[in-house]
């Protein structure tokens, strides 16, 4: 049987493996594919807006990782209840985003990552910390939504960015990752995936 | 009566006007907070990320400029008919938040800026006047969404930041922001806002 969903990425987990954390969640069939960063050059023009991933679904293709992960929340059943919990979840999914660009941006500069180790990440981690308290060792509206499945598939990429594991002293907060990844489809996702660095 | 929101942001367009266009389309009470740049070091702490803009309602304070306007969108019924057309407007925004990073955090060095002027520019703009043209001057799924109201509220800052009009050869992307100009409570609202240079 051809798989319903195709999502195309980097061979690497970056802004990809979140999705693919998502699709795994929900049991849903998907096309895993995945080019090296050398191949670039030649596929960058294909694409929509030069980036990727994207999803294809139904003969359409969409880009953008947050709006895809949204999307696919909706299919497994990970969104709010009403409408100010999706507020919620889409503020903290903004806030990851936030604090992912800056170390992004900055992690080819050593110097300017010091000053992004010693002041943004504890700012945004003190405070993402003080949430999943409030919320009972989650990301918002006090119990599992694509926030948390968001958060755990983009730590591995963020914390190699970053040059330290940015939740390690903060106890709320691994528990948020733990919960994920003690979810049986996710805990076989992560044993079986393929091996990358980033 | 006492206004249902509270947005609270800067003297300014900037991320704020996208969410006052919002609410002001769906007539919807807001109490329109402005603080001068000046006073934002005493101001800062006390945000909850340290950020603006944030939206108050029901005694919650909500972050994050576009989970705001989502939110916004859904009350005033701006939204998508189904998940992909909220897929697709999602991924539109997700677009110009790009395009808008990039102009920002260059704005202040003109030989960068040169460069964003010369390519970035021109990339996101061609590929956002085919979608406007193929969605019939609309920037998603064929008709108005919160994606047009949105381009045409932040339009005016990324203007003042790029140091060109970016639309003025895209006929397609103009009957976007035209249509939203000419809504009768947008059109008033713009007439009668406080003027401000960004």
């Amino acid at each position: 049987m051809v798989p319903q969903y195709k999502l195309t990425y980097f061979n690497l987990k970056g802004l990809g493996e979140p999705l693919r954390f998502l699709l795994k969640y929900g049991n849903l069939d998907f096309e895993d594919i995945r080019y090296e960063l050398k191949d670039w050059p030649q596929i960058k023009d294909k694409q929509p807006f030069g980036q990727l991933p994207t999803l294809e679904h139904n003969g359409k293709v969409a880009v953008q990782s947050i709006a895809i992960a949204r999307y696919l929340a909706k299919q497994v059943k990970l969104t709010g209840a009403n409408d100010w919990e999706d507020l919620e979840i889409d503020s903290v999914i903004d806030t990851i985003t936030d604090l992912r660009a800056k170390i992004i941006s900055n992690h080819e500069n050593e110097e300017a990552m010091k000053q992004v180790r010693k002041e943004s990440i504890p700012f945004y981690l003190n405070r993402l910390e003080t949430i999943a308290k409030n919320n009972k060792g989650h990301l918002a509206v006090g119990k599992l939504t694509w926030a948390d499945v968001y958060f755990a598939g983009a730590l591995d990429f963020i914390n190699a960015r970053a040059g330290v594991n940015i939740i390690e002293k903060y106890p709320n907060l691994q528990k948020v990752v733990d919960t994920v990844l003690t979810i049986p489809q996710i805990k076989k996702w992560v044993a079986t995936r393929p091996k990358t660095d980033l």
